[in-house]
């Protein structure tokens, strides 16, 4: 576990969402959200369970409707995580989410005009002690600003500002705990829209790209951005967003995180070579064996599998197991140490046998 | 196109390569590796020639032993790019390269100790005025140490060091045009040692990832740590690495440079939203579908299908087609306006029909 030496972590205030710590020293966090209708109680609960097995710290309902803030503290009461309520356009659905119990309120200022009903939520959640998040999006901020062309490179100062006006408001009102976020759809925009961010407050940051597509894309987008941010210290908590299932949200923020070095990794870590004019074996198809032969082994293990003596030996003496191959053969190190030399056409069952023995150590 | 605003990028020397120029303000340009025996000239030349066609803008070709530097002349001569031989542990082989044409060669201060021998080559690249590169990876590195532990934190400094004492006897023998590269196997100590190396130096500098793994890891290392480097304005030229077919290299380097803002979209770009409480159309399959129907586009187009009005008119204006779904029906948007209201059973096909029209403006 490390962040890059020269980066430190920017020092945020803590927030607390239920029992999950937000900002100051405190790991960071994984959220997703739900895609059923959460008015329909049982079935939201389900996903929420689905997601918080799969390692999701803090699951999001969208409450759009009256029926839906009625859903939430059935589902807040069932839930084994804290339940973020998600509101849009309309401070009385807030007031109603805080009144359910849901552990924190997102609030969008991209969508909200009403300044009154505005006060009155963060005098609530003040009292009651209840975190909100101020989140924008590029989307909202601008259909806010329909007619009125933004250019790109204008859009992060301008979801900051929006951020930022809020923040002040809330300072008169009691100042609520509360967490920032400001995502847009493309990558260079969320990067420095949080760089703006993180300097212009020190309140805990959400991390996250909107809208941004489909399991590959999204993938991509979310490791670019929370990639950077997090190796400059930057961000709190995150929510990578894709169009699929949740799951799978949980399950690329903990591999960010993982390879980052901020959290270890779940099962195997493969560490293999391109393969080149050097490779004398088929390491393609052994890496993709062992892959997929080791997909139940939960321990973190780094295992790598390098097809010549360039970085061979280094490699596999950094890792948990390692093979080094040469001409028909390969020599199989455990933690660090040559441990003996298998002709080719065992090399997969020895790495094998080596991965589950080392795995069984703990 | 764009950097990010406040990390203007690194400025460094300008290394030719070929007609290639690294360096400066050149685009930064994607490499990647053959895998076959570099001997068999005719088998990599049909590698260097498919990597070519797939955009690779520089090939490098192993040569580990004489033969293979013995076919370095035919390969040179039918590559359509400039072709780079990468060398480890033999001066002579380097020599042989250079001799043979290579457009520049990568050697590993890793592996090499014959400094004698290095400084022939250094003067023979500077009288041909061919650059070189110096590369190390974690992996050599740490096989040079075995026996002494290298502690994971002192690594980055210690990758630093080798490649900046190398420049030092580089600049005693005429000093041929240089790019330096430092690669590790994890994210954190690459990102470090190439912050490291971007304030030791001004040269051109080549990123990668080493031994980055199966492509679905490789793919996200490079993200995180290629998307936080360039963010940061580092890097000149890149090679992402995978075990698998190195088209697939080619391939996700431009993705990451695409989405970076740091050049042109390959076909169509989706943005599409992670669904939730409020959607009421199959956002899911819609987001499939298209994607599977517009493969063949290669206008750089975004389009955004989105499901509801929280952040859908705004991300459907923003994009060249849009689509903001409601209940039964969405609206569709080109390039910025609303075009016309269509009903869930037609919006697929409208969404074709638009994106296509619009492909077709050019």
């Amino acid at each position: 576990m490390q962040t890059p030496a020269r980066y430190p972590r920017r020092l945020s205030r803590v927030v607390h969402v239920g029992a999950v710590a937000i900002g100051g020293e405190s790991p960071v966090s994984i959220q997703s959200m739900t895609t059923t209708h959460t008015r329909r109680a049982a079935e939201t609960l389900a996903q929420v369970r689905r997601l918080a097995a799969a390692g999701c710290d803090l699951v999001r309902v969208a409450v759009p409707a009256l029926p839906d803030g009625e859903a939430l503290p059935e589902i807040v009461a069932g839930s084994p995580v804290p339940i973020i309520a998600d509101i849009h356009f309309s401070t009385a659905l807030a007031m109603k989410a805080l009144e359910a119990g849901a552990a924190k309120v997102r609030l969008n200022p991209g969508n909200m005009d009403d300044e009154d009903g505005l006060r009155k939520v963060l005098g609530l959640a003040a009292r009651l002690g209840r975190p909100l998040r101020f989140g924008v999006n590029s989307g909202s901020v601008l259909a806010k600003r329909a007619g009125a062309k933004v250019a790109p490179q204008d859009l992060p100062a301008l979801m900051v500002e929006m951020l930022m006006r809020w923040v002040r408001i809330a300072e008169a009102e009691g100042m609520p705990d509360l967490v920032l976020s400001a995502k847009a759809s493309d990558v260079p925009t969320t990067i420095e829209a949080y760089r703006l961010l993180a300097e212009a407050c020190d309140l805990p940051l959400h991390l996250g790209v909107t809208a941004a597509g489909p399991i590959d894309e999204a993938r991509m987008r979310s490791g670019l951005v929370l990639g950077t941010l997090l190796s400059e210290g930057i961000g709190d908590t995150l929510r990578v967003s894709l169009t699929g299932d949740p799951i799978q949200e949980v399950l690329i923020g903990q591999e960010i995180l993982a390879e980052l070095g901020l959290r270890p990794h779940r099962g195997i870590r493969i560490v293999s070579c391109p393969t080149c004019g050097r490779c004398e074996v088929n390491l393609v198809s052994l890496v993709e064996r062992l892959k997929a032969a080791t997909r139940d082994i939960e321990s973190p293990l780094t295992v790598a599998v390098m097809g010549c003596v360039v970085n061979g030996p280094g490699e596999a003496q950094e890792a948990d197991v390692g093979l080094a191959a040469g001409k028909g053969h390969g020599v199989l190190f455990r933690r660090g140490e040559p441990v003996r030399k298998v002709p080719e056409a065992d090399m997969l069952g020895a790495l094998l046998e080596e991965v589950r023995a080392v795995a069984a150590e703990g």
